[in-house]
């Protein structure tokens, strides 16, 4: 018998949260506690999201007068720079802590700094943050008290690099990723190009001078890089629909090898990372509101070129699911608690 | 402790059926016997479907080959006229039918043969046959072999009159049904105006000369109008977009009364049925990929019309969600099982 | 020969003036003069709307430092409430003014007020405003100094509607106008329903309890009706596309007539009003973008009751469109200069 | 005066045939000759495409029965394969023919005929027939009798390359073109991948082990590339969208330049191309309808990496548009005649 933890959210309006809180509500082993927002204090979670009457009854709280300690363990779906405040007092009182945000996500402090353009708040916590990639650091998400939820784009393309960045197969300077997202991966953001009459019917790069991912990327994957320092081109673009990332990356291979096997062996026992049968290209739709990622690896003909197609929900596996699976990785839940329903199909 | 069941599928290439088979997968108490398509014998249902990777790996087998005996309940996720030359034999052999098609739907032989175009294979089981409407019917399904899942907007208009008509409040003569439904409700039809480029970004009415839902509506209104026959002017339209259906239903009221008073108390037993707070009209994301109806009972000032809001996901209690409700029901489940996860949101 | 004349448009920056801006600019006797907006003084025409790249070189102008007496004709493409500010100096100036927006849309300032919320400050000029639809007003707007462009749901259904009550064929209490628009006839309101991941994949209605284009519609219908009072059910709904209008009406026959028979006549040397083929309805995207009204009128078989269906472009024979063909009336030229274009399809 | 020349559709059924009748009925020198259909012979233009009631009110007809020698221009919207079977009587009957589909693109016969997987049937008219991209064969495009109108892919690649190209700056083994379209691009095809609950909300990568637009850009832009052989790696995507394409080209520069210099000076004569402002990305809604292709040239910081990004609405530059605009090239109108309206927007 498992037994049920609580678990508390700061910053439940946002999108992710609002996502995080559908799969919490269903959670076998999780008691939800509190839900804060600093803009809706005193209103039902329900009304200002109605697909959560009869779900979830919680009021939104004022996140500095919520009792999170009496909390097992707290989701910040905030924006950045909100839980870096309230870390390290929530470990000191014994509960756990994953930030969906990306305040642990960067170790160098200067780099994290110069994108994020603010001052670091919690540096002494970095050391000990653990980036909650399960396909990479299960064992030490294990024992983690303080987790870095990866961004969205970041699992999409770190997952359909891995295979060959640990296998040293590939010229790390000759990176590209073209991704594309869903509409909610802007969030809740108030913005005329994220209106429907703007955003829909419509596609468009943007962020080419920079993206925040950009280093989150090339810092992680480094380190699995023997020793070299990974480089990337990275493209975002704007798709016209809700939920989806499909990022579709070219890198020029070192030597001849079957990119089929290569990942097939490399993720066979993980249970969200499904690769395709040869000559397939993964849909988004394929796993809209689930936790799985589909890639599709590709060798081009008479060239040393690799294609890797790979496609998450950005809300799931790129934020709330991607969560859920680090909580039940910390307290010991079977990884696929609360995970195990299927994409909506159509 | 609850005893597992065996549940097959008949046609399972579908929409219906893939949703049916997405909630079947997770169900609690069930495990997937047989999953038949006539033209997919022998494909991976996960070939098909990719969204299935991982989640059922069954192949589609013949419906006239299948072991269906082996199995506790079949559904029919088939077309019209197909489920009638099946439900017999599976009766006899103690196998429970939910067929989602029309075939049993209607009493009235005559009636169903002049809208469904063919001669009823199966007469003489319409009369066992219960309409599986949960809200009106509960206790009749409980021991029911066959039950006969309700049409899509059937079921949105249907419990949004049923407060009106059972408590004899309206005249029977002035229901419009305008209802628009996301284009799912056409299933995977290959016509041209199924398309996106043809659907997208437009909307259109279709049917208005006679669609197959209005006799279903108004002879099983009818069996509740205390001896008068319900008649309806229903107008259909097509909605760009995928999943979810909103009835606007019009109606003139013969006497005064508190409609929030009275949806609020006819239906606060109900699992999967919510009424709004005043005021407020719910949208269908708010249902979508969730078995929840969501109802808003308006009365118009100064004159004597009442205007009811009623939206569903045509695939879940509109087909595959109401077909799991009803399978709970009559297997003595919990009536939710299965059935608890929240809408999609974004 | 035609001359050219000099138009200004006041409110550049919402879609209304943009797609005002788009016709204008190939319009082949209009040269455009000054494009105002108050928050964008100084941008670039095309900086705010890069569609516009090449086609408009003018910058955005204060509205109150513009020489707008320098136009022929100036469009308020502005909300409710400002043309009424400007209306009377730029008549004594010699210009001619069309207010896309409601200002002088309703002769009983009383209701105006009430439904508008502020004082109306221009109360003389009501008597004046011809109200700008071409198919009932065609000879005055010839005349006219001051047209009051009508309100895109009102097109739509007044349209609809005017064969039947101009020959008092119906009963004036019965009607029901179930009507559906796409997103862009909220403008470019930064609210969160509108934005993309709310709006699109739902539908709701909205305004149930009173829309501005409530008043608007009775009071035009009811100059038509014989003496007697017309009186609406209205209900609007949100589309998840862009643009587009659908009107579903219901109404009660007082006898019997033939309803092809009286569009295609009432109707017939209309430009831009077309009536269907018996039994076929109209899409949205057979309109988008032209200034075309397609109309489709039934006869309930065995009962009393006729459907109209009437489709719209909202922005365009909904808003803009409709004001450039007033235009054209009132400055001579061919009724259909500038609207040519076919709609776009798919 | 410009005197009006006759012209006919062949294949006027599909998304490119309508598009250009869209764009015919209107040009102010054009009169439509014949519209023919093998599959709709007899039913008006109007009835396939209710878009077209009061504009278009021919009939379709057979293409071996119609008179096309009576026309100045005939034009080929009709699938790969079928111009190829007319052109050389047409041309010896003193016509002119563009060919929308691929019968004429590529030079080279073998490379044709394995792509295309059918003997071509008319090899001695590829030596004449010109590729229709006015941006480098305008002068031959003016005399041309047979004008091949380039793939929509190719249209958006080969602009976005061709500075770089013809100017040798790039590694010509570099480039890779990451293409995403809009579904029109597929035609009215009927299969389910194009349904509408299938494709919306929905975003895949397709024909990467070879497409057919790749051949005929590398043999295009090799013609450009002093001596060298350009070797292309292209990935088609599918938007959940009907309109638009965007390129996002990737390549190796071999030293240093100003690309918005080079960009700007190489199309600023082109009445069709718009080079964006640095720093800025264009979305494929701002040239929707329009014949109009944005670039916005980007150097990468650090790197000697390039990244172009070029969009056009297929239907238009990428296929009837460009059509057009040949047209008028070829018969000395001016070359924006019936090509003038801005892009729709919202």
């Amino acid at each position: 018998m498992v037994n049920t933890i609580k678990v508390s959210v700061v910053g439940g309006t946002g999108y992710t949260g609002i996502e995080l809180l559908r799969l919490l509500s269903h959670h076998p082993y999780v008691e939800i506690d509190h839900i804060t927002s600093r803009g809706d204090v005193g209103s039902l979670v329900a009304d200002i999201y109605p697909s959560m009457r009869g779900i979830i009854s919680n009021q939104f709280v004022d996140p500095d007068k919520a009792d999170l300690k009496s909390s097992d363990v707290v989701f910040f779906a905030t924006p950045n720079g909100i839980a870096m405040n309230y870390a390290k007092k929530l470990l000191s009182e014994g509960v756990r802590v994953i930030d969906l945000a990306a305040d642990f996500r960067i170790k160098d402090v200067a780099l994290w700094e110069k994108w994020y353009g603010m001052p670091h708040a919690c540096k002494d916590l970095l050391g000990e943050a653990i980036y909650g990639l399960p396909e990479i650091n299960r064992d030490q998400i294990k024992k983690a008290r303080l987790v870095a939820n990866p961004g969205c784009y970041p699992t999409a393309i770190q997952l359909g690099l891995l295979p060959l960045i640990k296998n040293n197969l590939i010229d790390k300077n000759t990176i590209i990723a073209d991704a594309k997202s869903g509409i909610s991966g802007a969030g809740k953001k108030l913005e005329s190009s994220f209106l429907m009459a703007e955003a829909s019917e419509s596609f468009k790069a943007y962020g080419i001078e920079g993206h925040r991912h950009l280093p989150e990327i090339e810092e992680t994957l480094s380190a699995y890089a023997a020793g070299e320092r990974v480089k990337l081109t990275f493209v975002p673009h704007l798709l016209p629909m809700v939920r989806g990332i499909h990022a579709t990356i070219y890198v020029d291979a070192k030597e001849e090898f079957d990119v089929s096997d290569l990942y097939e062996s490399f993720y066979n026992k993980e249970p969200f990372v499904d690769i395709m049968p040869a000559s397939t290209c993964p849909d988004t739709k394929s796993v809209r509101a689930s936790n799985i990622c589909r890639i599709a690896p590709y060798r081009e003909r008479g060239t040393n070129r690799v294609i890797i197609l790979s496609v998450i929900d950005n809300l799931m596996k790129g934020a709330a699911g991607q969560a859920v699976q680090n909580m039940n990785i910390m307290m010991g839940f079977e990884e696929v608690s609360g995970l195990v329903l299927g994409p909506i199909t159509p």
